[in-house]
């Protein structure tokens, strides 16, 4: 269950309350277009800025809408107490799986991730994904931690932040890492730049951004890649070149978020404040973006 | 009012709840010391970690013991709705001033910034402390937005993370910024082991971690600074530098939550988890430097 395609959807606001009727919109685009997952409440679903209610309400919706596609549900917390409080309501909810990054305000130590994760991972009954995404934990693994977190039991996954540059290197870090971890702890990539470059260094997951909205454009990719037509997936991953390139300028979700807004697949000003999203010269530059890549727009309703 | 030796007091948990009788000793001990405001639920006061509930709970908790001297009240949190609804609270409670830091998840912008101060200083009835702090919330101010941010109406203060190195920089430093800033926006120092510098430059305020547990100590230093005693400034400075260098190594939170332990202000494992807090080897060390400050310890129950 923890491989495959898993999208991350946004949580649309509209007017600063979670647009129910959009999200649950999304979530059927995904089905539809056949990812092997859903994980709501990431960094793309915005679950640091929601309250316990709304995080409880959308990983309702999510799960509800999903039908028999996975649900799996972000429960990252600053405090490990909040943490526990969104584990359990994504498990009332029916979550498959829980995913958690050691996010932080003040920095954290290699002890307190640990003791994060075994406090959840074992007051858990579904397993827990590990979120490794430095950017915004301020927190990075090194291989000791990933081999000690991994070792819990009710750990099922490990999501990393990409992979080295270059074919070969990308391949020894994911053979090193699983050597590091028990056979049962698949290995996903995350940042949609590195996703081709991960699948054909053979990780069993792709964590993606991307998926979430544009749907159809990432289950070619990962089609490609886990099939192992590593040039088909690095060509596909090229034609995107383009998206990778604003994520990198303005941050995935600014960008995956105008996108959405384009599409009509939500509202205007869809992002939490303070978060202003993409301004309009940004935003024209994207939509133009989007036309080259023949990935429609607000006429068309469609991804392609 | 913005002006002189705020002090930062924790907020202590004792099993996971927050500690209402140890966190009003705490304040008590400021008020007895003579700083000049006490401002609760800043980055030492776990504001970040906090429900809602819990943070106007403190806010109450502060203004009802502390008697005449001001309380501000941080409100920082990653959503400006949440901000409001901090400032609500704070404001009824009775908070003679909100500190507001940019903090973030997703990297925010420029704009990001200048329209959650606008918005917040715009529907607050008492001033806003501006809390530049880059290492929590990893937003940079430039000069052109501290200008813009400080000219807004409600704006009372700036709260800037220290001083360059060498006393020249340092004053042409805050001169450069009182030239930025409107004549009634006061410029404090933080980060303690840049007090005497930033005093010594002719800073207005010194925003105070160590001054919300060992005030004696900080009260010493901050009437030297600010009365122009700049050498005492220095020696009293230098003495405490084995404590900077522990927070320097720590952070500051976990040293000075095991200097409030030590000294039984607080109970055991006061910190929120997942924060751990200083292993034994760190606090042995931490005690050591305590008794050769003659900062005293749990026999003694005072600071000196």
């Amino acid at each position: 269950m923890f491989s495959g395609l898993s999208a991350f959807p946004l949580t649309p606001l509209d007017d600063d309350t979670v647009d129910e009727h959009a999200f649950a919109g999304l979530i059927e685009r995904l089905v539809d277009a056949g990812v092997d997952s859903v994980t709501a409440l990431g960094s793309t679903g915005s679950g640091a800025y929601l309250s316990r209610s709304e995080r409880a309400l959308v990983a309702r919706r999510a799960i509800l809408t999903a039908g028999t596609t996975p649900v799996f549900v972000g429960i990252s917390a600053l405090r490990t107490t909040h943490v526990l409080e969104h584990a359990e309501d994504a498990q009332d909810a029916g979550a498959r799986g829980l995913m958690l990054a050691p996010v932080s305000y003040q920095p954290l130590t290699p002890d307190d991730v640990y003791r994060l994760f075994e406090t959840v991972a074992g007051q858990s009954d579904v397993p827990v994904i590990v979120y490794d995404n430095p950017t915004t934990t301020r927190f990075s693994f090194d291989d000791d931690l990933y081999a000690a977190v991994g070792a819990l039991p009710g750990i099922a996954s490990l999501k990393i932040p990409g992979v080295p540059v270059g074919a070969e290197a990308a391949r020894a870090r994911i053979d090193r890492l699983r050597a590091l971890l028990p056979a049962h702890v698949t290995i996903g990539v995350s940042g949609d730049a590195h996703a081709a470059a991960g699948l054909n260094a053979g990780c069993d997951a792709w964590y993606s951004v991307i998926a979430g909205t544009l749907p159809a454009s990432a289950v070619a990719l990962a089609r490609a890649g886990f099939s192992g037509d590593t040039e088909e997936a690095r060509r596909l991953s090229s034609e995107l070149q383009p998206l990778w390139e604003a994520f990198s300028q303005h941050g995935s979700l600014r960008v995956i978020a105008a996108i959405a807004e384009h599409l009509g697949l939500v509202h205007p000003r869809s992002l939490p404040l303070p978060i202003l999203g993409l301004d309009d010269a940004a935003r024209a530059r994207l939509h133009a973006v989007l036309a080259d890549l023949g990935l429609g727009g607000p006429d068309t309703g469609t991804e392609r």
